[in-house]
């Protein structure tokens, strides 16, 4: 080896770690990279899902600011999943059946529910009657269950 | 053991791995439910920054209205990640460092400057203007790594 050749092998053996390492972390495929977005969107969803479930069957009192901002939260979140349902990702590390793609009509459709239901329950939330909020967060409740039912593996 | 108790045994048996497998899957502490939740917050806006990125320095092609799309998803996620940094969250699975929690005005104040910034990023976005986006992509840019400076492990 020259001087070249030894100071490259060198710096291969001291980096080459990292650059591994890095590239494992970084280098998701376009699929992998919309599943995790997807799951990150539902994950924010249910956080802020949760607690208005909780208030609407009364095991945590009625808080009517708290449950706006998460009414709200849900509503402004509800907009984001759609982008991570990409072609092609729907094997690996996911719950979402490949039907998806086969019936992208009424998957989208079942999407624009969620959005459309959501962003009433943010409207009615603003008045802070429970009476009124629960039968629309049941709603958004069902436009849930509706996709995950066809959609969603156990 | 009566009857009563023969049928508790074997429901108990037939049940108990899939509570056992539910409890593992949905009980999170409050602690490793927000971590999970900014992780996701952070993932979101990556997936929406990234495309900007790659328009300002040139190597994607400048498309005006899919970078105005993804301004505005920054922009609207940008308000969501300060949710998550609660009391408590900072060890376990996280590159959160427990500063955030004894300098929480500091971090409270760059959280907001991400939120402007973004929100002044979207607004310049409409115009399609790729000279009056550059520097405005910079000031987002900065404003996160000021955080990750202090507040995130390398």
């Amino acid at each position: 080896m020259n001087l070249l050749q030894k100071t490259l092998a060198i710096a291969i053996a001291a980096t080459g770690f990292a650059v591994v390492t890095n590239v494992m972390a970084d280098e998701k495929s376009p699929a992998e990279a919309a599943i995790d977005y997807r799951q990150g969107a539902f994950t924010m969803i249910k956080h802020h899902f949760g607690p208005m479930g909780a208030m609407v069957k009364g095991e945590m009192e009625f808080n009517a600011a708290e449950f706006a901002k998460n009414a709200d939260a849900v509503a402004a979140l509800s907009k984001f999943p759609a982008n991570g349902f990409i072609a092609g990702s729907y094997e690996g590390e996911t719950e979402a059946k490949p039907e998806i793609e086969l019936n992208a009509d009424d998957f989208k459709k079942k999407m624009e529910t969620f959005q459309v239901e959501a962003a009433a329950l943010a409207e009615v939330a603003k008045g802070g009657d429970i009476a009124a909020i629960k039968p629309q967060f049941g709603k958004v409740g069902e436009s849930c269950k509706a996709c995950h039912k066809e959609y969603k593996k156990d």
